[in-house]
């Protein structure tokens, strides 16, 4: 709405962070003044060339952030590290204590009130303290399976159950991406990979933690499974080559309960050359309402939804909040 | 999300206000503490009668909403009057006189930056002088054509289009909306009413000017038709017996142009009988998005989501707001 250009500084350059970064550089009201990354392949090498430009940025990937503040103001910073608290606690703390706003897409900070409370409490007081803002976002966690199915509730005047399913075609999606579901393995090594612990898509109980609470209902159990999706035909992508027998990937489902029963199910299918490739919303109340959605290309929308948030970020009060607490995120 | 009862007072008791008042009555956490109409037939009787409840509400309906407040505190009105500023107007300024919040389905308070700028600027002088709030909401304008597809752009890198039709089959409808979109009217007298001036959908310009303000657009051209959909089959309902060649419903079609062209697209299809009943968002862009929604009701979807207002304008900071100001409306 305003003329002010907001100044980011893009802190992690993985793919994501990559893609974050080029798009800040392609939009109006947004400027890319730094680059923050651990990776030593990295850093001392400038900005426009690690995250794939045909032209320099003018300046370099450094370690610290502080590097960065000594060259220039900045405004926000977009976050795309790991999912994980034990990750990005310290970060998102580092980036409060140089008193800069925050767009994150570490999925466990889209609604960390839940399975994460003190932590949450921790960042929420120091971004107070600091005056400035602290979000999680994304596709998912952050909108297709919470934000948006509660804004469908507006025109609600009951809601008894709500079913949010994402099918992906994980073909259309990166290699990295195609491996994370288990493409290729045996279903023993799917297996034995689950038993290790973090497989499968992060950020439902997330989800199902900020639907919850917006509608003022008690989360009173919580299940999670993840299962293989076992090809019975041959698939072939740039990356891999997969018999039948094999896995093609993932399917996960989480329910949340109140004390009266199961009130949310969320379900997440991301398989190669999966047919249906799209996003089904329902809500059974007053009226029953079916939402389906074609197009919501995980990586595109990530990119698209944390770089749109910034302006709203940038306007908020300060505190940890989440895309249930701020006006309407739109492109701009 | 706190345990406060919003005291709520019902300003209109027509068919959409009494459905209002009697949700208000039938929700946890806001209670109805009056109802206010001019109409003579109405002003004196119980509100439980006047809404069609079988018991008695314990308030009679007054014509001034002074009358409520000698009675009993208030904290938001539910406005449900006409579409248009010459009417309400000097009624949302009594409301703000008497130092309530206000949720309005004045279709022409939804963005009425756009068509009613002056009058837009004194009642948010009005509302922020006494420090409250007014909102004006429901499901057209307020949600389908404007605040939804905003939140969808949420996702979008570019949007280069956004189209959205509203195709409602009237048959399920009140026989006053039937009636309203021209049925049983031979094309001569649906064109001769049209002629008069207020004939089809009221809100299409409310719609478009949020979404391009809100998304930093020039509207440097609007265009609105309405046609009538011709029965070419007996259509037969419980207000309307429809022979071929009369009139069972109106399309309606606004364009809102930016200065390198059309932007955006919205169509009303209201008609007896029409098969398909629905509503149809494209955003072409980066991602290009379809979302189809069925089952979006709109008596009961504008009483909805006016109830479910109550809340974000009872806790939002004073001033006139629309639907792209708040955090998200959801059911509570």
């Amino acid at each position: 709405m305003s003329g002010k250009i907001i100044k980011v500084v893009q802190y992690g350059l993985g793919p994501i962070g990559s893609a974050t970064a080029r798009h800040i550089m392609e939009r109006e009201g947004v400027e890319l003044v730094g680059g923050v990354d651990i990776d030593q392949a990295k850093t001392g090498r400038d900005v426009g060339e690690v995250i794939g430009l045909d032209s320099p940025a003018g300046f370099p990937v450094v370690k610290d952030l502080s590097r960065v503040l000594e060259r220039t103001e900045a405004d926000v910073v977009l976050h795309t590290t790991g999912s994980f608290f034990d990750l990005f606690e310290s970060q998102i703390m580092e980036i409060l204590g140089a008193g800069l706003d925050i767009v994150s897409t570490s999925e466990e900070l889209s609604f960390p009130w839940l399975a994460h409370p003190d932590a949450a409490a921790r960042i929420d007081a120091a971004a107070r303290q600091a005056g400035k803002t602290v979000l999680g976002t994304g596709v998912n966690p952050g909108f297709l399976m919470d934000s948006l199915p509660l804004n469908l509730t507006a025109i609600c005047q009951r809601v008894d159950r709500i079913d949010v399913t994402r099918r992906m075609n994980a073909s259309l999606r990166r290699g990295p991406f195609q491996a994370k579901i288990g493409s290729g393995m045996t279903v023993e090594g799917f297996k034995a990979k689950m038993e290790t612990g973090r497989m499968g898509h992060v950020g439902l109980p997330e989800s199902m933690g900020m639907v919850f609470h917006t509608l003022g209902k008690n989360l009173v159990k919580y299940e999670s499974e993840v299962e293989p999706v076992v090809a019975d035909f041959p698939v072939s992508t740039d990356y891999f080559e997969i018999q039948p027998g094999q896995v093609r990937g993932l399917k996960q489902v989480a329910r949340g309960y109140t004390g009266e029963g199961e009130f949310m199910t969320l379900t997440f299918i991301a398989a190669l050359d999966e047919t249906e490739d799209g996003d089904t919303i329902l809500i059974t109340g007053k009226p029953d309402l079916e939402v389906k959605l074609k197009g919501t290309n995980g990586d595109i929308a990530t990119v698209a939804i944390a770089v749109n948030a910034v302006r709203r970020v940038f306007e908020a009060l300060p505190g940890l909040v989440t895309m249930r607490d701020l006006p309407i995120v739109t492109i701009w």
